[in-house]
């Protein structure tokens, strides 16, 4: 393909784009594909010749387009949102353009550069304290591919930090605390680095947050047994529930115990300190005070496609001093003498894209005012929804609703009040019977998750193209198929029960 | 930005990108701009208010493109090349239109189905043998970030395998084995995994590839000491000078090591296995019925814009067994099934890109024929430019040419006959000064190295643009500052020994 050949190629592209979103709130959200649909319409090997590019981008509408499940769809409200923005596609293309594997300066100084610049600009937005920025000069913030690579550097900086204080603490001692809410991440992190991990329980009553008293009792036993925990992965917005560990009070408990790096795990909800009025809710003060690293996923609720996890430390050198390692081949003088950032040194892999333009775009072109109204709007519709749910007289509240996201099952209230109909048992299975049905549709997309034994569906807002009329839709869609589910339900117990008869 | 501001803003950046490839030649090859230029021309907070686009896109002509290194400039021969392709860029774009960050099947049933299919078609493009394919339901094929991602992967699936295997040998005991010439990605994921590693010293006379018997005996010394070795990072074709590991003595000596995981770094020269003529001095054959793992990075020379690395294993339960952990939120009726593939479970992240959509364009766009014309094309321009160095009265190769990789340095064959003139701590002296005057020049980009003691420079070829005439202008520049080099060398000399009398 030569340069008019893209030319053309690729104002196609763009055409196509735009149609896909103009037709997007007509399309199935989910795919509705079958496993092993594309062996059917893509041979097993590649082609001798080359091909011409407009058969390659018709297939990409003919085979790809109908495998794909649309995240950006208004209607998906499953997992948490992805982003998708016009500003983010752009970045990336020009990032595309002049591709740079951005391991270190001199690679393309401008990567670096904007990285540092940028990742400051996303703090002043969510209102972190500058000892985190770049400009600091001790702390500093850094892109990595996800919240799972984010946590896994902070846990290899935190365990390399407390094996040079402690070198005689063997391996098998020390231990990743995370509470039975944090993401997965956490326990893939010990998986990976052969550490123990351990979850520290968590109440409902206490909205399935981590408490100070909890988290200072675990730290006692598990000092007193000869462990070392050496970092808690504390969540500001779990994924199941949208759950807020009580950043305050583990900030009390750590005072006495120095030695524990506090992880902040935002992902999804750090975008949501851009709204000075969420900040309190959120702990910015405490985690501003407390935390030695936050991740915050710009490419969740941050309008920044996909990846864009943004990692924050409070001193950049634990990571320098974890993960340093400059072969000849890479040094060169601006990073021998200091007076530029290497970012292959504060992350796992050594090449990266240049990810902080799109980051750049899309907060230029929204403004801080933008960015905010747009989380704003995510929980304003969210609260609509939490209105439906609360006069629905057969779904109800399992937790309280978190920001824009909201956890309920079908439990019908006339049922609930005699506490005699159903068993936590029956009620899980109706609800799995009833997630399965809406599993089964192509117009809206939900997951579900288990909270202490419960198991609920969760319904987070985030598409950009979701509007008030979606939400209204989705509570018909749930009313509807929470009839079907408790007719079903009745029917197959009174059989049960005539077959017992 | 509405559907019809992103057209205007879309054909803009495409018509952009074209002008860019159109001037690329007449650019700087490395980016010109000081430490901390980008932060005069920026601003240190993010706007209020959101900018239009307009501005945006002119200013990344104007702050960025000025920092940017051009990777794909025909006289960039530093580090290894970087892929960017037409069908490489519009693939990223169409990818990005559709974002899905492709945990498990459902997330969007296309991008893990064209991942499977497309890693079976680069497959059959190398030359690997059909273990490795998806299709055998065993082994299979998983695109990661980077070679640094893909060989921490193997090593995390190898511990665990050895683990599993030998439940009572303690942590302290593994040891990753590397060569001294291994990229530094071997010792990162020991650091990163707090695991021994030990680099194998290679010689010179075996071309610094290492050797059954240093393998051996290294085996039988460490076994003997107590330790045990679980991994050995093989290379077919290193950083540092393009070294083949002798895989056929690898192969040999392992068949009384069973427990010893061979990962196989092809990063750069597995692209090279897709010319049938190159796959014997390559190994293919040996790599085929003696790795557990293999990664080859199309980002590099395979023409498939960063990020693209590529990791085939030959039991794909290895990794699973490592690394799958399932909470209720990400459970699926078709992954519990087990019809589908969920490639969280095979790396270590948990979101991903859809990537595979750019290999296929690429694959299908270039075909098998043109994907190895292209690797045919930057060998021969390189056997050129070693002709070149052979006739060079100043030039002398260090080790032997490797593909597209050239490793020499400055050392006047009339000194080297007398073998009197210069000691190698001069010769040493005199590259480095060599050296830095040419990274100081804008029109041509090269990388140094240090092989076993001796400062050396690096030519490795790759850009799509690179022609015979941009390798003879490379010739010209080198002689020219070689005796610039030389003269300032003499110079400095006949003045010390004046000072010395």
């Amino acid at each position: 393909m030569d340069i008019e050949q893209f030319r053309k190629a690729g104002y196609q592209a763009i055409d196509r784009i735009c149609e896909h979103f103009y037709a997007l709130q007509e399309k199935p959200v989910m795919s509705q594909v079958k496993p092993g649909y594309l062996s059917q319409l893509v041979p097993a090997t590649p082609p001798e010749k080359g091909e011409d590019f407009q058969i390659i981008a018709d297939d990409f509408q003919r085979c790809i387009m109908p495998g794909i499940t649309h995240w950006t769809h208004p209607s998906f409200f499953a997992y948490f949102p992805t982003a998708n923005s016009f500003e983010g596609i752009l970045g990336d293309l020009y990032a595309s353009s002049v591709s740079t594997p951005g391991f270190n300066w001199v690679a393309s100084p401008a990567a670096t550069e904007l990285e540092s610049i940028v990742l400051d600009w996303a703090a002043c937005l969510l209102g972190l304290s500058s000892v985190f920025k770049n400009t600091s000069r001790v702390g500093g913030g850094v892109i990595q591919t996800t919240a799972s690579d984010s946590v896994l550097t902070a846990v290899v900086a935190a365990r390399s930090l407390y094996q040079r204080n402690h070198p005689d603490v063997p391996l098998e001692s020390l231990v990743i605390y995370t509470t039975t809410q944090t993401h997965s991440l956490g326990a893939k992190a010990g998986l990976i680095l052969g550490i123990k991990v351990k979850a520290l329980e968590v109440k409902l009553e206490d909205q399935l947050c981590l408490r100070g008293e909890d988290l200072e009792k675990a730290l006692e036993k598990d000092t007193n047994a000869g462990l070392r925990p050496f970092i808690l992965i504390a969540t500001v917005g779990t994924t199941s529930s949208g759950a807020i560990d009580d950043i305050p009070e583990i900030g009390e408990v750590v005072k006495s115990y120095p030695d524990l790096w506090i992880h902040i795990d935002a992902a999804w909800a750090g975008c949501a300190f851009a709204a000075p009025e969420l900040r309190e809710k959120l702990y910015v003060k405490e985690i501003n005070e407390t935390a030695h690293s936050i991740c915050v996923n710009f490419h969740k609720w941050g309008l920044v496609n996909f990846a864009c996890s943004v990692l924050w430390v409070r001193d950049r050198q634990n990571l320098i001093e974890a993960l340093d390692i400059t072969p000849a081949f890479l040094r060169t003088k601006e990073g021998d003498s200091g007076v530029v950032t290497d970012y292959r040194n504060w992350h796992l892999s050594l090449g990266r894209r240049f990810r902080s333009l799109k980051l750049w775009f899309v907060l230029r072109s929204y403004g801080v005012e933008g960015f905010r109204n747009r989380i704003r709007r995510s929980i304003k519709l969210n609260e609509g929804f939490v209105e439906l749910i609360k006069q629905s007289p057969n779904l109800t509240l399992v937790t309280e609703p978190s920001l824009a996201l909201t956890v309920f099952r079908l439990a019908p209230k006339s049922h609930l009040d005699s506490q005699s109909s159903y068993s936590l048992a029956q009620l899980n299975e109706l609800n799995k019977a009833y997630h399965a049905s809406l599993a089964s549709r192509s117009d809206i997309m939900l997951t579900q998750t288990n909270i202490n034994g419960i198991f609920c569906i969760r319904l987070a807002v985030g598409s950009p193209f979701t509007e008030e009329k979606h939400i209204q839709q989705a509570y018909n869609v749930l009313e509807e198929e929470a009839k079907s589910a408790l007719q079903l339900w009745k029917q197959g117990h009174a059989a049960n029960s005539e077959a017992q008869v």
